[in-house]
Protein backbone atom coordinates (compact mmCIF):
# COMPACT_ATOMS: atom_id res chain seq x y z
CA UNK A 1 0.00 0.00 0.00
CA UNK A 2 1.73 3.52 -1.19
CA UNK A 3 0.54 6.73 0.03
CA UNK A 4 0.38 9.35 -2.31
CA UNK A 5 3.77 10.83 -1.17
CA UNK A 6 5.34 7.86 -2.03
CA UNK A 7 4.18 7.17 -5.20
CA UNK A 8 6.13 8.23 -7.72
CA UNK A 9 5.66 6.66 -11.71
CA UNK A 10 8.85 5.61 -13.62
CA UNK A 11 8.77 6.18 -16.98
CA UNK A 12 11.58 5.01 -19.14
CA UNK A 13 10.91 5.73 -22.97
CA UNK A 14 7.64 7.34 -22.69
CA UNK A 15 6.48 3.77 -21.38
CA UNK A 16 4.72 4.45 -17.63
CA UNK A 17 6.81 1.18 -16.24
CA UNK A 18 5.02 1.28 -13.17
CA UNK A 19 1.86 1.46 -14.32
CA UNK A 20 3.22 -1.59 -16.90
CA UNK A 21 3.80 -3.54 -13.63
CA UNK A 22 1.33 -3.25 -12.21
CA UNK A 23 -0.44 -4.75 -15.16
CA UNK A 24 1.83 -7.77 -15.08
CA UNK A 25 0.79 -8.26 -11.04
CA UNK A 26 -2.84 -7.29 -12.19
CA UNK A 27 -3.04 -9.91 -15.32
CA UNK A 28 -0.86 -12.48 -12.91
CA UNK A 29 -3.51 -12.55 -10.02
CA UNK A 30 -6.35 -12.54 -12.73
CA UNK A 31 -5.46 -13.94 -16.11
CA UNK A 32 -8.99 -12.51 -17.53
CA UNK A 33 -8.29 -8.89 -17.39
CA UNK A 34 -4.97 -9.92 -19.98
CA UNK A 35 -7.61 -11.29 -22.74
CA UNK A 36 -8.17 -8.80 -25.45
CA UNK A 37 -10.28 -9.09 -28.80
CA UNK A 38 -8.81 -6.27 -31.34
CA UNK A 39 -11.63 -5.38 -34.27
CA UNK A 40 -11.88 -3.90 -37.96
CA UNK A 41 -15.19 -3.32 -40.16
CA UNK A 42 -14.47 -2.37 -43.58
CA UNK A 43 -16.36 -1.49 -46.47
CA UNK A 44 -15.68 -1.66 -50.35
CA UNK A 45 -16.75 1.26 -52.24
CA UNK A 46 -14.98 -0.08 -55.96
CA UNK A 47 -12.26 -1.76 -57.17
CA UNK A 48 -9.10 -1.71 -54.91
CA UNK A 49 -10.50 0.44 -52.98
CA UNK A 50 -11.79 -0.01 -49.19
CA UNK A 51 -11.77 1.19 -45.53
CA UNK A 52 -10.98 -0.11 -42.40
CA UNK A 53 -12.58 1.41 -39.56
CA UNK A 54 -11.88 0.67 -35.79
CA UNK A 55 -13.50 1.87 -33.09
CA UNK A 56 -13.33 0.07 -30.38
CA UNK A 57 -12.15 -3.22 -28.26
CA UNK A 58 -12.16 -5.53 -25.50
CA UNK A 59 -10.32 -5.75 -22.62
CA UNK A 60 -9.86 -6.23 -19.02
CA UNK A 61 -13.50 -7.70 -19.22
CA UNK A 62 -14.94 -4.40 -21.02
CA UNK A 63 -15.51 -3.01 -24.41
CA UNK A 64 -13.24 -0.17 -24.56
CA UNK A 65 -14.15 2.55 -27.30
CA UNK A 66 -11.20 4.71 -28.90
CA UNK A 67 -10.20 7.88 -27.95
CA UNK A 68 -11.65 8.76 -32.08
CA UNK A 69 -12.45 6.09 -34.73
CA UNK A 70 -9.30 5.43 -36.74
CA UNK A 71 -9.65 4.83 -40.69
CA UNK A 72 -7.25 3.02 -42.80
CA UNK A 73 -7.65 2.89 -46.31
CA UNK A 74 -6.25 0.78 -48.76
CA UNK A 75 -5.87 1.14 -52.19
CA UNK A 76 -3.77 -0.46 -54.91
CA UNK A 77 -1.21 1.79 -57.51
CA UNK A 78 -2.08 2.19 -61.05
CA UNK A 79 0.05 -1.04 -61.95
CA UNK A 80 -2.10 -3.53 -59.59
CA UNK A 81 -4.96 -1.82 -61.27
CA UNK A 82 -6.18 0.67 -58.54
CA UNK A 83 -5.68 4.89 -58.16
CA UNK A 84 -3.07 4.91 -55.81
CA UNK A 85 -5.48 6.54 -52.81
CA UNK A 86 -3.85 4.60 -50.03
CA UNK A 87 -1.29 1.80 -49.40
CA UNK A 88 -2.18 -1.48 -50.42
CA UNK A 89 -2.70 -4.39 -48.18
CA UNK A 90 0.55 -6.25 -48.11
CA UNK A 91 2.49 -2.69 -47.42
CA UNK A 92 -0.13 -1.81 -44.59
CA UNK A 93 0.60 -5.08 -43.01
CA UNK A 94 4.41 -4.40 -43.14
CA UNK A 95 3.16 -1.37 -41.33
CA UNK A 96 1.65 -3.19 -38.72
CA UNK A 97 4.38 -5.52 -38.25
CA UNK A 98 6.93 -1.95 -38.40
CA UNK A 99 4.70 -0.42 -35.68
CA UNK A 100 4.63 -3.72 -33.48
CA UNK A 101 8.33 -4.25 -33.38
CA UNK A 102 9.57 -0.77 -32.73
CA UNK A 103 6.56 -0.68 -29.14
CA UNK A 104 7.56 -3.95 -28.12
CA UNK A 105 11.07 -2.51 -28.17
CA UNK A 106 10.23 0.44 -26.39
CA UNK A 107 8.59 -1.22 -23.98
CA UNK A 108 10.66 -4.67 -23.39
CA UNK A 109 13.40 -1.79 -23.04
CA UNK A 110 12.08 0.35 -20.33
CA UNK A 111 10.46 -2.62 -18.17
CA UNK A 112 14.60 -3.86 -18.43
CA UNK A 113 15.60 -0.86 -17.41
CA UNK A 114 17.09 0.36 -20.31
CA UNK A 115 16.95 3.56 -21.91
CA UNK A 116 16.59 3.51 -26.06
CA UNK A 117 16.80 7.51 -28.03
CA UNK A 118 16.69 6.69 -31.68
CA UNK A 119 14.81 4.01 -33.17
CA UNK A 120 14.43 3.70 -37.18
CA UNK A 121 13.64 1.03 -38.93
CA UNK A 122 13.09 -0.38 -43.15
CA UNK A 123 10.82 -3.70 -43.48
CA UNK A 124 10.95 -5.32 -47.18
CA UNK A 125 8.67 -8.57 -48.38
CA UNK A 126 8.77 -10.43 -51.60
CA UNK A 127 5.78 -11.41 -53.02
CA UNK A 128 5.75 -13.20 -56.62
CA UNK A 129 2.45 -11.88 -58.90
CA UNK A 130 2.66 -15.53 -60.02
CA UNK A 131 0.49 -16.77 -57.41
CA UNK A 132 -2.10 -14.47 -57.07
CA UNK A 133 -2.55 -14.28 -60.26
CA UNK A 134 -3.58 -17.74 -60.37
CA UNK A 135 -0.65 -18.61 -63.10
CA UNK A 136 1.35 -20.84 -60.45
CA UNK A 137 -0.52 -23.13 -57.87
CA UNK A 138 3.03 -23.84 -56.19
CA UNK A 139 4.00 -19.99 -55.65
CA UNK A 140 2.99 -18.64 -52.31
CA UNK A 141 -0.11 -15.69 -53.14
CA UNK A 142 1.28 -13.60 -49.96
CA UNK A 143 5.12 -12.36 -48.94
CA UNK A 144 7.82 -15.45 -48.78
CA UNK A 145 10.29 -13.65 -46.82
CA UNK A 146 10.43 -10.13 -45.05
CA UNK A 147 13.32 -8.39 -43.95
CA UNK A 148 13.80 -6.17 -41.33
CA UNK A 149 16.96 -3.20 -40.20
CA UNK A 150 16.73 -1.66 -37.38
CA UNK A 151 19.00 1.34 -36.07
CA UNK A 152 19.05 1.89 -32.49
CA UNK A 153 20.47 4.26 -30.31
CA UNK A 154 20.78 3.36 -26.17
CA UNK A 155 21.77 1.21 -23.59
CA UNK A 156 20.77 -2.10 -25.64
CA UNK A 157 23.21 -4.45 -27.16
CA UNK A 158 22.39 -5.66 -30.86
CA UNK A 159 21.58 -9.17 -29.22
CA UNK A 160 19.44 -7.65 -26.95
CA UNK A 161 17.26 -5.67 -29.51
CA UNK A 162 16.98 -8.71 -31.76
CA UNK A 163 15.54 -10.51 -28.63
CA UNK A 164 13.51 -8.12 -27.56
CA UNK A 165 11.75 -7.40 -31.21
CA UNK A 166 10.77 -11.18 -31.17
CA UNK A 167 8.15 -10.71 -28.88
CA UNK A 168 6.37 -8.22 -30.85
CA UNK A 169 2.66 -10.16 -31.10
CA UNK A 170 2.51 -9.40 -35.07
CA UNK A 171 5.90 -10.65 -35.23
CA UNK A 172 4.72 -13.44 -33.61
CA UNK A 173 1.64 -13.71 -35.59
CA UNK A 174 3.55 -13.44 -38.89
CA UNK A 175 6.05 -16.39 -37.90
CA UNK A 176 3.51 -18.79 -36.53
CA UNK A 177 0.41 -20.24 -39.12
CA UNK A 178 -3.06 -18.57 -37.93
CA UNK A 179 -6.11 -20.52 -37.25
CA UNK A 180 -8.99 -17.63 -40.08
CA UNK A 181 -12.21 -18.45 -39.83
CA UNK A 182 -14.30 -17.13 -42.99
CA UNK A 183 -17.96 -16.72 -42.45
CA UNK A 184 -19.86 -15.47 -45.50
CA UNK A 185 -23.70 -14.05 -45.46
CA UNK A 186 -25.22 -13.33 -48.55
CA UNK A 187 -27.64 -10.25 -48.73
CA UNK A 188 -29.92 -9.91 -51.44
CA UNK B 1 -3.13 -6.57 -82.60
CA UNK B 2 -5.96 -4.65 -81.67
CA UNK B 3 -6.69 -1.44 -83.77
CA UNK B 4 -7.65 1.57 -81.31
CA UNK B 5 -11.19 1.22 -82.81
CA UNK B 6 -11.53 -2.19 -81.50
CA UNK B 7 -10.11 -1.85 -78.18
CA UNK B 8 -12.96 -1.99 -75.76
CA UNK B 9 -12.23 -2.19 -71.97
CA UNK B 10 -13.93 -4.31 -69.78
CA UNK B 11 -14.72 -2.78 -66.51
CA UNK B 12 -16.37 -4.87 -63.70
CA UNK B 13 -16.28 -3.69 -59.33
CA UNK B 14 -14.23 -0.90 -60.83
CA UNK B 15 -11.44 -3.05 -61.61
CA UNK B 16 -10.15 -3.02 -65.47
CA UNK B 17 -10.66 -6.48 -66.57
CA UNK B 18 -8.92 -6.18 -69.68
CA UNK B 19 -6.11 -4.85 -67.97
CA UNK B 20 -6.02 -7.75 -65.78
CA UNK B 21 -6.13 -10.27 -68.37
CA UNK B 22 -2.97 -8.36 -70.12
CA UNK B 23 -1.07 -8.27 -66.94
CA UNK B 24 -1.62 -12.09 -66.66
CA UNK B 25 -0.08 -12.49 -70.23
CA UNK B 26 2.79 -10.55 -69.45
CA UNK B 27 3.35 -12.12 -66.14
CA UNK B 28 3.10 -15.56 -68.13
CA UNK B 29 5.39 -14.30 -70.50
CA UNK B 30 8.04 -13.06 -68.51
CA UNK B 31 7.83 -13.81 -64.83
CA UNK B 32 10.61 -10.78 -63.40
CA UNK B 33 7.78 -8.97 -64.42
CA UNK B 34 5.99 -10.32 -61.52
CA UNK B 35 8.66 -9.71 -58.79
CA UNK B 36 7.07 -6.95 -56.23
CA UNK B 37 9.10 -5.81 -53.74
CA UNK B 38 6.99 -3.65 -51.06
CA UNK B 39 8.72 -1.21 -48.47
CA UNK B 40 7.87 0.39 -45.14
CA UNK B 41 10.43 3.04 -43.11
CA UNK B 42 9.31 3.19 -39.53
CA UNK B 43 10.24 6.03 -37.09
CA UNK B 44 9.99 5.76 -33.52
CA UNK B 45 8.69 8.80 -31.40
CA UNK B 46 8.03 8.31 -27.79
CA UNK B 47 6.66 5.06 -26.14
CA UNK B 48 3.86 3.42 -28.07
CA UNK B 49 3.86 6.33 -30.61
CA UNK B 50 5.68 5.44 -34.08
CA UNK B 51 5.18 6.19 -37.59
CA UNK B 52 5.45 4.09 -41.06
CA UNK B 53 6.11 5.55 -44.23
CA UNK B 54 5.25 4.04 -47.24
CA UNK B 55 6.86 6.27 -50.21
CA UNK B 56 7.57 3.10 -53.58
CA UNK B 57 7.65 0.01 -54.15
CA UNK B 58 9.30 -2.53 -56.75
CA UNK B 59 7.70 -4.12 -59.60
CA UNK B 60 7.88 -5.01 -63.22
CA UNK B 61 11.77 -4.68 -62.95
CA UNK B 62 11.40 -0.86 -61.33
CA UNK B 63 11.10 1.26 -58.49
CA UNK B 64 7.77 2.83 -58.66
CA UNK B 65 6.96 5.84 -56.34
CA UNK B 66 3.40 5.88 -55.17
CA UNK B 67 1.43 9.16 -55.84
CA UNK B 68 2.02 10.18 -52.59
CA UNK B 69 3.61 8.80 -49.23
CA UNK B 70 1.53 7.33 -46.80
CA UNK B 71 1.58 7.48 -43.52
CA UNK B 72 0.32 4.85 -41.21
CA UNK B 73 0.81 5.88 -37.42
CA UNK B 74 0.51 3.70 -34.49
CA UNK B 75 0.20 4.12 -30.58
CA UNK B 76 -1.42 2.13 -27.95
CA UNK B 77 -5.36 3.21 -25.72
CA UNK B 78 -4.45 4.02 -22.41
CA UNK B 79 -5.31 0.74 -20.98
CA UNK B 80 -1.74 -0.59 -22.84
CA UNK B 81 0.09 2.36 -21.74
CA UNK B 82 -0.27 4.74 -24.87
CA UNK B 83 -2.16 7.71 -25.63
CA UNK B 84 -4.39 6.05 -27.89
CA UNK B 85 -3.60 9.26 -31.40
CA UNK B 86 -3.89 6.22 -33.70
CA UNK B 87 -4.68 2.47 -34.01
CA UNK B 88 -2.57 0.04 -32.18
CA UNK B 89 -0.39 -2.46 -34.48
CA UNK B 90 -2.45 -5.63 -33.81
CA UNK B 91 -5.21 -3.38 -35.15
CA UNK B 92 -3.58 -2.77 -38.00
CA UNK B 93 -2.73 -6.05 -39.05
CA UNK B 94 -6.70 -6.83 -38.91
CA UNK B 95 -7.22 -3.76 -41.43
CA UNK B 96 -4.57 -4.98 -43.59
CA UNK B 97 -6.45 -8.56 -43.55
CA UNK B 98 -9.47 -7.02 -44.27
CA UNK B 99 -8.21 -4.89 -47.22
CA UNK B 100 -6.65 -7.09 -48.77
CA UNK B 101 -9.38 -10.06 -48.41
CA UNK B 102 -11.64 -7.04 -49.53
CA UNK B 103 -10.08 -6.33 -52.63
CA UNK B 104 -9.19 -10.26 -53.35
CA UNK B 105 -12.84 -10.49 -53.42
CA UNK B 106 -13.20 -7.58 -55.96
CA UNK B 107 -10.61 -8.90 -57.93
CA UNK B 108 -11.45 -12.44 -58.18
CA UNK B 109 -15.43 -12.04 -58.89
CA UNK B 110 -14.63 -9.49 -61.70
CA UNK B 111 -11.98 -11.80 -63.19
CA UNK B 112 -14.45 -14.78 -63.41
CA UNK B 113 -17.04 -11.50 -65.08
CA UNK B 114 -19.01 -11.80 -61.72
CA UNK B 115 -20.45 -8.72 -60.23
CA UNK B 116 -20.52 -7.67 -56.61
CA UNK B 117 -22.41 -4.54 -55.04
CA UNK B 118 -22.15 -4.21 -51.59
CA UNK B 119 -19.10 -5.72 -49.29
CA UNK B 120 -18.59 -5.32 -46.13
CA UNK B 121 -17.41 -7.29 -43.33
CA UNK B 122 -15.96 -7.63 -39.85
CA UNK B 123 -12.77 -8.90 -38.49
CA UNK B 124 -11.89 -9.72 -34.84
CA UNK B 125 -8.65 -11.88 -33.12
CA UNK B 126 -8.42 -12.51 -29.69
CA UNK B 127 -4.80 -11.94 -27.69
CA UNK B 128 -4.04 -13.20 -24.42
CA UNK B 129 -1.36 -10.85 -22.68
CA UNK B 130 -0.26 -13.39 -20.60
CA UNK B 131 2.31 -14.09 -23.36
CA UNK B 132 3.28 -10.52 -24.16
CA UNK B 133 4.00 -9.70 -20.83
CA UNK B 134 6.05 -12.86 -20.29
CA UNK B 135 3.99 -13.90 -17.34
CA UNK B 136 3.42 -17.71 -19.70
CA UNK B 137 5.98 -18.93 -21.94
CA UNK B 138 3.48 -21.23 -23.55
CA UNK B 139 0.89 -18.82 -24.11
CA UNK B 140 1.22 -17.16 -27.83
CA UNK B 141 1.98 -13.52 -27.37
CA UNK B 142 -0.02 -12.69 -31.12
CA UNK B 143 -3.15 -14.10 -32.39
CA UNK B 144 -4.97 -17.24 -31.46
CA UNK B 145 -7.82 -16.78 -33.83
CA UNK B 146 -9.00 -14.81 -35.93
CA UNK B 147 -12.69 -14.65 -36.83
CA UNK B 148 -14.04 -13.15 -40.17
CA UNK B 149 -17.47 -12.25 -41.46
CA UNK B 150 -18.19 -10.84 -44.91
CA UNK B 151 -21.57 -9.96 -46.16
CA UNK B 152 -21.94 -9.65 -49.88
CA UNK B 153 -24.34 -8.66 -52.17
CA UNK B 154 -23.71 -9.65 -56.13
CA UNK B 155 -23.54 -12.84 -58.47
CA UNK B 156 -21.35 -15.05 -56.41
CA UNK B 157 -22.69 -18.04 -53.63
CA UNK B 158 -21.37 -17.92 -50.33
CA UNK B 159 -18.92 -20.88 -51.05
CA UNK B 160 -17.63 -18.77 -54.28
CA UNK B 161 -16.80 -15.92 -51.49
CA UNK B 162 -15.47 -18.39 -49.49
CA UNK B 163 -12.85 -19.56 -52.01
CA UNK B 164 -12.10 -16.56 -53.59
CA UNK B 165 -11.08 -14.29 -50.24
CA UNK B 166 -8.67 -17.14 -49.36
CA UNK B 167 -6.41 -15.82 -52.72
CA UNK B 168 -5.39 -13.07 -50.48
CA UNK B 169 -2.23 -12.40 -50.23
CA UNK B 170 -2.39 -11.16 -46.84
CA UNK B 171 -5.04 -13.82 -45.66
CA UNK B 172 -2.42 -16.48 -47.28
CA UNK B 173 0.66 -14.49 -45.47
CA UNK B 174 -0.64 -15.65 -41.82
CA UNK B 175 -1.70 -18.62 -42.76
CA UNK B 176 1.49 -19.79 -43.55
CA UNK B 177 4.81 -19.54 -41.15
CA UNK B 178 6.60 -16.85 -43.07
CA UNK B 179 11.15 -16.18 -42.73
CA UNK B 180 11.18 -12.76 -40.96
CA UNK B 181 15.47 -11.76 -41.11
CA UNK B 182 16.10 -9.00 -38.60
CA UNK B 183 19.29 -7.29 -38.50
CA UNK B 184 20.04 -4.95 -35.75
CA UNK B 185 22.88 -2.27 -35.94
CA UNK B 186 23.42 -0.02 -33.14
CA UNK B 187 24.29 3.64 -33.48
CA UNK B 188 25.99 5.73 -31.21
Amino acid sequence: MNTTANTQEQIINGVNVTRMMETIEAVKGDPEIGDFKFRVKNTWQKGGYNEATITDFYGAKDNIPHEQPFVIKADEPDILLGKDQGPNPVETLLAALSGCMTTTLAYKSAGAGKTVSDVSSEFEGDIDLQGFLGIRPDVNKGYNEIRVKFKVKGDVTEDEVREMVKNSPVYDTLVRPIAIRIDVEKAG
